[in-house]
């Protein structure tokens, strides 16, 4: 008789974002017509640029004729795509990264729910709190997060890192010895970022107890400081302990085209066991890769014109970003984020939770954020703002929320 | 400290198409005057149909606008291709498929690959012996096959169904009952098929045993035969036990475009548990949906103009398919397949093994086939052959197989 994977109803609640979607659908639907601006979900707003569209079209063009029609991709990423990556975001920084280290993919998501396969059901995650919930959810989902605690909305098996107030949302090395530690910067969601100096110690302290780093770099195209790493191989000794995971949404606005990518170092080992040939071994099983015609858009956003046009796209966001920062602060509330990342962090007034603030904002003014609650525990009371909207949306947004005057 | 799946490491050898793909590029670099011809693995050689390319070109334009651009696509795929895979698929043909029923992927192999996850790991699972490496290589990685046993190429806990020349390449119902059971039909890689009260037997054997057939369509387009199925669902009761995965590869030629689908009913169970939820959970939290672009593609294929192109198309290879069984068949090798599918499987003459006549045919006429024993133990003796190359290579293949006159 068969039987469903367990794991998967000891889940809470629904994925957040379906969570929150469900919601706006519901109240736009009651409210037709409210005017519903979303600074929610942190997807982007602007359209593809040019040379991104340009090489698009080539390469749907190639795939029209038979002499330049391609099938299957090479398991791992076309070439062209893996050497513009190692070039430009590696050894353009200093980073000795290959090529053949690269692992082209569909996206981060993916990337990110999906390595803790290569890794024993009984290793021990480190997740920082609040946190992107894949990481943890994934985790849920293979069996290797123990029992959840309704009260305290936690995990028995997992290893919680708090992020707030009280330590400029940057975490701290934890009491308990993690095997695999989740870091995230620039922060989703707190928009947090940390210095070198400060990520050399989780590199050093990972190759000291034998833990790996998963390193979300989803965001380091919105780094605007000089002593804020772009990749956690700009550390010694990232090598032995680092898997790095990038995607192309935020900085090339890819969330509906689809690309990303995964390094592991050559010899990057979990005990015994390399893990580079693990990670090829699932792509190669359980992936057949990006579509040739995105992975040329990939490979466009490192053309010298992609280059120019995505630094304005970053700016256009970034700009977004100081609006919601500077108005809201001017509103008298606590923010932070916003500086090296597409995020604004801010305290909920008063004693409002996360989803009161959130049905607050939803049903006054019409504006969508997400709870910070929804990111684990120490997000309760905060709110995430993104600046992935409109110019014109976003001042409205702010504008709507200043005047709401709570 | 942190360890390693060793779910992995007990994986002999790597995946067959890239053991295929080393040896021939070694083969290649060793003799660069050999004109290498491959009827290997299964990819297409025919470009994309007009009307997809024109899908595909419309769609970037849109994403290269404001007011058309699209960020992330819904979780289970755009309501337009949805609805297009109902209609056409599934309400053409009699059966009771809806739209919300249909989980937009990004191809049939991450789908066959994860869709064990959501099932326990104690489940039985069943494969016809020869069957496409994927179905048994992610159960062993998520840990559900027991041990290997390397003289017989069988894993102790999943049973196997021999598909040999005695039984016609048909499973019979195994003697011990398993929990998910693999079909795939057409057949990769026997080309074999099952006539609908066959496929009935099945279905009323899982209902009875509460077992899940999870149904691999990806060739139904080769179907030539009128009592053959080209759905699961064509079967009364097939939507309290299978799950059908289904491919835009074959039938469109994405294979280098990424695109398939899942079809679960919403009444489908697991003991007390709903599974369609599972899967929205599994896509909600794990993946983050095919490209517009690639899904307007997908759109295409059910317009007027692309059934028409596509049904060139899939003739076109089906001449090839004919071209292989008769030439071969002429030259006095044993031949099935190739009626109702893009494959021929042929018995290797002599007392050669399939991994001897690969060899064999590598190195003398450079023509690159599948050796059946990469399949499954019953595969061994077996050849496979795809239609899939160009009409040209097809003929020059199969000539200088002739000429070789073993």
């Amino acid at each position: 008789m068969v039987k469903a994977n367990e794991n998967y109803l000891k889940l809470p609640g629904s994925y957040l974002f379906s969570t929150i979607g469900k919601k706006v659908r519901e109240f736009g639907e009651a409210n037709p017509e409210a005017k519903i601006i979303r600074l929610g979900i942190g997807d982007v707003t602007q359209p593809l640029a040019p040379s991104i569209i340009s090489a698009l079209h080539s390469a749907v063009d190639e795939m029209g004729v038979k002499e330049s029609f391609r099938g299957y991709a090479p398991d791992l990423g076309y070439e062209f795509l893996r050497n513009a990556i190692a070039e430009n975001d590696y050894r353009a920084r200093g980073c000795d990264i290959s090529a053949d280290e690269i692992f082209v993919s569909d996206g981060a998501k993916c990337d990110c729910s999906n390595i803790q396969e290569i890794f024993s059901l009984d290793n021990k995650i480190a997740v920082c709190d609040p946190v992107y919930p894949v990481y943890v959810d994934s985790n849920v989902m293979a069996g290797r997060t123990g029992s959840y605690d309704a009260k305290t909305e936690t995990w028995s098996d997992v290893i919680y890192m708090p992020c707030t107030a009280d330590n400029g949302f940057a975490p701290e090395i934890p009491e308990k010895t993690p095997d695999l530690i989740y870091l995230c910067f620039p922060n989703n969601p707190t928009g947090a970022t940390i210095k070198k100096a400060q990520l050399q110690e989780w590199v050093d302290y990972a190759n000291k107890v034998g833990a790996i780093i998963l390193y979300d770099a989803a965001y380091e195209a919105y780094i605007s400081e000089s002593d804020v790493p772009h990749s956690i191989y700009e550390c010694e000794g990232a090598r032995t302990c680092a898997i790095e995971l990038r995607s192309f949404s935020k900085n090339a606005g890819f969330t509906g085209v689809r690309l990303g990518f995964t390094v592991i170092p050559k010899e990057l080992k979990a005990g015994d066991v390399a893990l580079h040939p693990l990670w090829a071994r699932r792509h190669g099983t359980k992936y057949n890769g990006a579509p040739y015609i995105i992975q040329r858009a990939g490979e466009a956003v490192y053309s010298p014109e992609g280059k120019e046009q995505l630094k304005a796209q970053v700016a256009y966001y970034m700009n977004n970003a100081k609006y919601i920062y500077e108005g809201l602060k001017s509103a008298g509330y606590t923010v932070s984020g916003g500086v090296n990342a597409p995020y604004i962090w801010l305290k909920t007034p008063g004693k409002m939770t996360s989803w009161e603030f959130f049905d607050f904002l939803l049903e006054k003014v019409n504006v969508v954020g997400t709870p910070g609650s929804g990111f684990g525990p120490s997000g309760e009371g905060y709110f995430r703002l993104t600046a992935f909207g409109t110019y014109e949306n976003t001042v409205e947004a702010v504008d709507r929320i200043k005047r709401a005057n709570i």
